[in-house]
């Protein structure tokens, strides 16, 4: 499978290592909207412009589009599923239904498959909620977040008055998820399942009150959590915070039996020491399915929960029973 | 969907419960090849003859298939895909390509779908081990049950001289799991990764240390394991040890990065008061799937890799966009 890179930031360099591990896959190459002089590859895949995708249509078989929910992907990845199979990791999840009908016409007048919103949440996180609603019908599923870091809580604190830079981690409560894990099937509100934990470098002479008062009041962002601000150097944070570790669970309790007499929890965690270089590479997983979904003549949008796993999957289906099932 | 169940031991009620609370299902009954008038279903669902079943092909859309992997499935399972869609739970891992093989002539010249070995391991457990090695190739994957009751062993005990009754708890070893956990990528034995803890009530006059030695040498089930005999009354086994919980973990632990610097966890925990009530649940799902594919024109023998997880949710896909992706 020939693949091409769309957009060369975090995310982007983490397709384009995890598609030259790929014995199955080339790498054609990064296509950025910059001047391609100014981007140098870390692989040293060659580097094209965004413009050039159009005549090089039969030279990629998969389109990974590495761009951002808020104002690329909405017109992106609708406009690149006209001529090619695309990937993208969408998610903003309240506009998922509106990018999913826009994606999807597209794809179908164009006969490509264009898999949408494939990283952890939305992605494997989605994954586990669809598999243990399905084997728990009767029961209550909580998603937590964390320990890691949330870029876009991060900068929004950057875009406070005296604020040089910051870091902000998203922290489950562990009292929380002890509460969903004994079955207790709780309420909880914001405030109760995570923590916010942020690590800011203020300017010379900046009021310090004042900021951790902007960073704790925010709207949406931190107002309804319990939030701590921990100021530090730009040495400090460099030097401490410079990693984007994330990770979270997805834990459902449910309950069987004629009079529903058994509990059950079904928990799905990922602990990761990078962000983008996971979901690089589940992007790449979901570039394979792909190519294979579009070669046994399928067309249009879809998301993970239309993909049967063994198509994520680089090994044959004669290892895959043997090894696997 | 019509949903039919072959066979009426633990497992059979798991489904029966699970498909009378599905709201697309309704139970047709239950097909057994003992005399009917002997098996009361604790629903009221109506009970078969086994031989029954040929003159009401019409009346079933899919079959779920109850029986041993032993000396039930390996003939049942292609037999009944001569005829209906089905579903089994076929789990020795050992000769899952063979009744696959089996299974995929039978269900092909019926034009049927058989979806084989659902249920947790193989089932979910295999989703995991695929899902998590398609986002980390570069790793390695381990599997703990446990804490659980172990219905193979606990049978070998039973099979004792002197021996009346016998649970047999498989336990994975903390220590272990914390290994894995911990990106270390540990090479085990199995004595490293589980213990095996069993309760035995012993006859009148019987020789305990012999029963505890004829234990702890058994091949294949306990000589490979730091095994322990606690000798009860049945009183005790019964009060104490009369339930069937289970459940465990799939780790992958893997690398990403272009130098692969990052490590990273994928885990699925699994935590069940009950373990047949749980397959039986997922059995269910598992035949809203085959429903779902052979209405599409599908037919042959698949597993729980073939099958895109939308179609083991009783949810529509307005609904899995908009609450679970």
């Amino acid at each position: 499978m020939r693949i091409g890179i769309v957009g060369y930031g975090n995310i982007g360099r983490g397709v384009e290592s995890a598609v030259n591990k790929a014995p199955d896959m080339k790498l054609v190459g990064v296509f950025t909207r910059r001047d391609p002089a100014t981007v140098s590859t870390l692989s040293g895949a060659p580097v094209f412009a965004y413009d050039q995708l159009k005549a090089m249509k039969q030279d990629i078989d998969v389109l990974v589009i590495c761009g951002g929910s808020a104002t690329d992907l909405p017109w992106m990845t609708p406009e690149l599923a006209g001529s090619f199979n695309v990937i993208d990791s969408f998610d903003t999840h309240a506009k998922i239904p509106e990018h999913f009908a826009n994606v999807n016409a597209a794809a179908f007048a164009s006969g490509k498959v264009a898999i949408i919103s494939c990283g952890w949440d939305p992605g494997y996180f989605s994954l586990a909620r669809i598999l243990s609603d399905a084997a728990l019908p009767d029961g209550d599923s909580y998603t937590f977040w964390g320990r890691g870091v949330s870029q876009g809580h991060s900068d929004a604190i950057r875009r406070i008055d005296g604020v040089l830079d910051a870091r902000q981690y998203t922290v489950p409560i562990p009292a929380a998820v002890e509460k969903v894990r004994n079955n207790e099937h709780p309420t909880f509100t914001a405030r109760d399942m995570h923590l916010r934990e942020c690590y800011v470098v203020a300017a010379e002479g900046a009021d310090k009150a004042e900021i951790e008062k902007a960073i704790k009041t925010m709207p949406n962002y931190f107002d309804e959590y319990d939030t701590t601000v921990t100021f530090v150097t730009q040495e400090e944070l460099d030097k401490n915070h410079s990693g984007l570790p994330h990770g979270g669970s997805v834990i459902r309790s449910g309950r069987t039996g004629n009079d529903m007499e058994f509990d059950n929890t079904i928990e799905f965690t990922l602990d990761l020491d990078s962000n983008p270089y996971f979901t690089g590479s589940i992007l790449t997983a979901a570039a394979r399915a792909a190519f294979r979904l579009n070669e046994e003549g399928q067309c249009g949008a879809k998301t993970l929960f239309d993909v049967p796993p063994a198509y994520l999957s680089q090994h044959t289906r004669e290892e895959l029973l043997a090894h696997m099932l």
